[in-house]
């Protein structure tokens, strides 16, 4: 939905979605556009006032600003590889209002901790792409295949970055694919990010996981809690009311 | 239900119970009874024709019986460390007239791979103790104790083992607590046992999962399928047809 399709920050084959919540976001159908992890992770993530939070390859920014809108007192930083795309996010933030709110920096998330100083985050976010390497079908549209493809960092690359940026007992929330589990917890206790809570996601009661939502804390115990299942569909096209619940709260 | 109280394999103090699959085994309700956690385990283990398979720390052999049941064809050996424990496993081997199928062992997990040799088995199963060290309430009963709490063996102690003594690409499959699980799977990999399956026990579908079933392979490579959500169940007193249909099976 166009709040103002002749607003000079949006440009053409651009479109502007209304995110239910008073903010709005820019995105290229072309290229890009979030779905439904950025929002369960923004759900799942449990950010507090004045805290410092760095979104790792933010794309549209859309975790920073549905963070933004669930939790008024943070500042977020959303880091993007892509000048395109890190230039329609900060478009974005400009359409908002949120300049003072909301850093879009340009950057490549393996240089994270140069970029932003060690220990300078309370929470690191990260919706990172999901498929190894070359592994899998890639995206002919190179900003799509870098989105979803491990081509410019690897798990263990944003892992590091954010092992290396959150401050001591700093949280790192991510979304993830289920099937690299057992990696990702692996490579989270390698950089001394304990995983403390998951919640799998599953898109009807009797299917697999196809998401899994993680939160790992810098220096924490080895003990975690798994929450209750997150199911997606009550049945074709019906969403279930813990998924209303949670897009009417992000 | 007794199917001969007066049979001399069953001592003072002990009961029979009929598993419903043409099998009954001996247990002493003073000491330790099977859980549904050992059905379980029993339903996800995938064992095949005449292979060979350990289960450690097997208690009333109860998972032994539950496999042999549902798989013909295999040889299965209980590993148990309590003598008297033991003996009434033996004895219901023998109510069953079992002796040509199933071995149980006296002796210590943590000389599995002593008293076995190395690589001398296509599986492993293992419900063994979930609670840490001295932590929780200790049961006063130390045949429960034993049962539940890690102080004759520990996590470690059981997946060590168990990668020892599968030969290569043989799959150890364990059920415990979900608490545990991003230290269950740094331990499987550490022994080169890499986590292939995975399914979750919700007591309810809105509740926090109680139980978790792995199987890992010795020597497989990095990709875990998560299953379909595993309800127990359908409201308080009534299975879901899953649970059932698992009943049913093993």
């Amino acid at each position: 939905m166009e709040k103002n399709p002749q607003n000079d920050l949006v440009y053409p084959g651009e479109r502007v979605d209304d995110l239910q919540n008073g903010l709005y976001v820019i995105q290229n159908p072309e290229k890009f556009c979030f779905g439904m992890d950025a929002v369960l992770l923004s759900g799942f993530a449990d950010i507090r006032q004045n805290e410092k939070v760095l979104d790792m390859g933010t794309g549209t920014g859309i975790i920073p600003f549905l963070l933004k809108a669930k939790d008024k007192g943070s500042h977020l930083t959303g880091l993007e590889i892509q000048e395109e795309c890190a230039d329609m996010a900060r478009r974005s933030v400009s359409y908002n209002h949120l300049e003072a709110d909301i850093d879009i920096v340009c950057g490549d998330i393996k240089e994270a901790a140069e970029i932003f100083g060690a220990a300078s985050f309370h929470a690191v976010t990260s919706n990172p792409p999901y498929m190894i390497g070359q592994h899998g079908l890639q995206n002919p549209y190179m900003a799509k295949a870098i989105a979803r493809h491990e081509i410019l960092c690897t798990l263990e690359d944003v892992v590091s970055q954010a092992a290396a940026v959150l401050k001591d007992r700093g949280r790192f929330y991510m979304v993830h694919r289920p099937f690299r589990l057992a990696e990702i917890f692996q490579v989270l206790m390698k950089y001394k990010l304990e995983p403390k809570r998951m919640q799998l996601v599953y898109p009807y009661i009797d299917r697999e996981p196809n998401m899994v939502l993680i939160e790992a804390r810098k220096g924490g115990n080895s003990r975690i809690t798994v929450e209750r299942p997150l199911i997606v569909y009550e049945k074709p096209g019906v969403y279930t009311s813990d998924i209303l619940e949670i897009y009417g709260r992000v």
